[in-house]
């Protein structure tokens, strides 16, 4: 039809090479890059900065909000860092960027400079591990080394951070309202482009036990789980047959793992007594269904109906997958309508609840209702003949005064080993030293508490070390490593903190040194 | 530190060659690949079918809500579907994949048949072109062909489609909300991940002027846009210099492009009154400046106050650049107050609303407030014996079920060329035939209105062919093209239905033949 479809799809498809260049060093706001010419030229890229990253609020999902958060997005974030760099063809792009006045916005000595400079081959990178239990204000990440390369690290830091960051969280909540019933993620289809992938991964190390993903599974070593959609019925019905024929297919195809999608036409007048005939005839042939699939409708009361049907057919092993739109407040409202109605029925509500399976999509993969972790990065201190200065910006709102200075982070367990509180000092501090635990407020002034030595079960160092001079030096943790950090500190928070509504808040705290700083740099900058 | 930093980058990291599969044809989940074997093993692989992906409603960002949308990802998706294949590593990953009982998920036969026919070469694609305006309910893409292919294509397609609609829709309404200032989309840093790419294109089809991004910049064609950061001002502060030498050192850099960050101290008492020192001397060096950039406070009265600053210095072309947390509400909001406020304060409100630029984050590229777009991907058609047979899912909810058949959909233009409704109907209806335009309700029983002939100025069809067995035979527009036909479809729509919170609802209606169709469906599948 056209001569030359290659030429129009030159015209506006991105090609390889300029996916590459997306996804690279120049995945990032363009005015890192004046900014970095611009600390090139006054002679002061290389002069060594620290920039935190932390969040300042937690997810707030409108009508519940998070008492905790998961860390997540570490991995992925230095794996690009070890691989970014200015190539030829980027240097090319950023010569023809051009001023108003059709002047080059970059020169080329700074292009030179930034072929062999421009990476991240200098920093320094202290987070806090993936899969821990994080909270406001404490540094995730810090970022210490030539000032250009900490700039411009920037973009790419919190897109990573932020966003796995969000989803594990979420996903970690979900999990709880499931009360360790099995989770599945499966929200490609609506999750942000090719964010499915990262959100997959945070899913994981949150609280998901698998993912529908076939591909990102695959590059994370867990095996993808799904079955069959309603479209499958759809098509056998269409040729004309239907709905037991379209179940037998699948028995036939997949007798080791037969999970029927049982509410195509009526769940229960339908899709049940199917689904169960199939099954007798796969035990008959000495297999074991897993289960059926439920995807709409009252999914509470349906899940009573259903296993009081599967019960009396004998199969009372038989697995409930629970869908649509699922997240923490719905699992809630499920386990708790289970709990009254299915006494009604002469089923045992534990029995019920302890075979659901959870499959989680849009409202896991999008963080629905608080769709972006307020992450930031800042830069909080310089150095000048080896001394650290502090940086602040001082805006118009107290709490939003970021922490200066070389810091460290620590976190406080109580007698019962619980954590009672993360506390920010700075990196020369030294908690083992003091008699007992200081803590101030981070913006309130003459706010503080004060807990015993003997009060204090543990004081732990919250950083690891991660990359010396742009070399990874830590060993990351696996995923599965990941998921047994998360749950190990989701144990030792206060039931209050992890409650999905109403949270009770979690101190996080300053160190007196780091308190009486902050107020002496506020006062001297006040113009 | 370790002797093998390979060895465990290698246990979490994905290397090139996972990310590659992971965004390749096993970007999908799971049962897709379960269901093709399960089509492939009963011979209906090739079955032809018609699947529609529409979504079935507008964003409702809580307290408000789009009257309409605005079609993106097309192109995007297009490519994909150009390049994926299954690659012997992909089936090599499908081979090791077991069930329950350790036994090979897919066999050896069909996997040698999904190497050269797991693709999309032989699929049929109509869709509505990117930029346009869409509404619920009328199919976005149509996708006609092997029922096998079909299923395939579907995670990939509504990932791509339902996210870059959703934010070419946001976009939209900010751009509508901003009354024609220019808007910049930067996003990137609270973005889903590398969705901050498809984010952007999405935006600047929408309503953005520009992106800070600069990969993706490069890879459209667009100039990317950005000035420097807080923290720039703080460097120069910690260093010992102030907040005038920073400034400064931005002019010197860049005379041409000299837009000035002024809220890191304080706006009114040093950032402005630096800025225009520095946009004085600018002047005298014959250098026009750009303006300056408020990111905190009360952004309606320091807008007022930075016009008044600068027109008194003789500034009065100086653009005034907003960002912080904007959205459609809030610009509606600044701008109610500008008109309040500047004549207060001797300030033409006109004027400085005329000089105002939208920095556009976080709840653009997430879509804040609605984080998916709730489109599906429906089985709706199958073909035996050259006949196409309807195929539905009978759920519910009487408005989620979905439209049968080979479908067309066309947009009607009353007598003063407003578009009033999208209408719905059968592949083999011709409008141009009837006497007037009856429009059915989509759901509710004996609700319909008929439009007299005369009273329709046009009649359109919605979708062109984009795809014939895999080929593409439409030229894709360019995104400036987009644009265009998106600035065009929005004019023609009615304000009430334009309007950004309680729009009017515009109808989306059926034929008479559909309707009286599905109805029959209905009553034949009901058990």
């Amino acid at each position: 039809m056209y001569d030359s479809v290659g030429d129009f799809m030159r015209r506006c498809s991105i090609n390889r090479k300029e996916k590459a260049t997306a996804e690279g060093i120049l995945f990032t706001d363009q005015y890192q890059l004046t900014m970095a010419q611009l600390y090139y030229r006054q002679g002061i890229y290389d002069t060594t900065a620290q920039f935190d990253h932390f969040f300042r609020s937690y997810p707030n999902y409108g009508d519940h909000q998070a008492g905790y958060a998961i860390n997540a997005g570490l991995q992925w974030l230095v794996d690009w860092m070890q691989e970014a760099h200015f190539r030829d063809q980027d240097l090319d792009y950023m010569r023809g960027m051009t001023s108003r006045n059709g002047n080059r916005i970059f020169e080329e000595d700074f292009l030179a400079w930034l072929k062999d400079n421009g990476n991240f081959s200098a920093l320094n990178l202290y987070a806090i591990p993936e899969g821990r239990v994080v909270h406001p204000s404490v540094p995730l990440t810090m970022v210490v080394g030539p000032l250009g390369q900490g700039q411009l690290l920037e973009t790419q830091l919190l897109n990573q951070l932020n966003y796995q960051t969000l989803i594990a969280t979420k996903a970690a909540r979900i999990h709880q309202a499931g009360r360790g019933g099995l989770m599945m993620e499966f929200g490609a289809r609506r999750a942000h482009g090719s964010a499915a992938l990262a959100g997959a991964r945070a899913a994981l190390i949150g609280g998901a036990d698998f993912t529908s993903n076939a591909g990102i599974s695959h590059a994370l070593g867990f095996p993808p789980k799904g079955t069959h959609a309603h479209s499958m019925i759809q098509v056998f019905m269409a040729l004309g047959g239907t709905e037991i024929d379209a179940f037998r297919a699948y028995a036939d195809t997949y007798p080791d793992d037969c999970l029927l999608l049982v509410d195509t036409i009526d769940t229960l007048h339908s899709g049940m007594p199917n689904a169960i005939i199939v099954f007798e005839e796969l035990r008959k042939k000495g297999y074991d269904p897993v289960g059926i699939r439920l995807d709409s409708g009252d999914l509470a009361h349906l899940s009573v109906q259903a296993a009081k049907m599967l019960n009396d057919a004998g199969f009372d092993k038989a697995s409930i997958v629970l869908s649509n739109n699922l997240d923490e407040l719905i699992l809630l409202q499920i386990i708790t309508q289970i709990q009254e109605e299915a006494p009604h029925y002469g089923v045992e509500p534990d029995d019920v609840i302890g075979r659901l399976v959870y499959g989680v999509g849009t409202r896991l993969i999008t963080s629905a209702g608080s769709s972006a972790l307020d992450g930031v990065y800042k830069l909080v201190a310089v150095q000048k003949n080896s001394e650290w200065l502090p940086a602040m910006k001082i805006s118009e709102n107290p709490e939003k005064v970021s922490n200066p200075g070389h810091k460290k982070a620590w976190r406080i367990y109580d007698k019962r080993n619980r954590a009672t509180a993360d506390l920010i000092g700075l990196a020369d501090e030294n908690p083992d030293s003091w008699d007992g635990v200081y803590l101030h407020h981070p913006a309130k002034v003459r706010t503080y508490r004060s807990i015993d030595k003997d009060d204090v079960s543990r004081i732990e160092p919250l950083h690891v070390e991660v990359m010396r001079d742009g070399k990874l030096v830590y060993e990351m943790p696996t995923i599965q490593e990941m998921r047994e950090v998360r749950k190990k500190d989701i144990a030792l928070l206060d039931l209050g903190v992890r409650r999905i509504m109403n949270p009770h808040i979690y101190h996080v705290s300053l160190t007196e040194k780091l308190w009486d700083m902050k107020q002496d740099i506020i006062q001297s900058m006040r113009v």
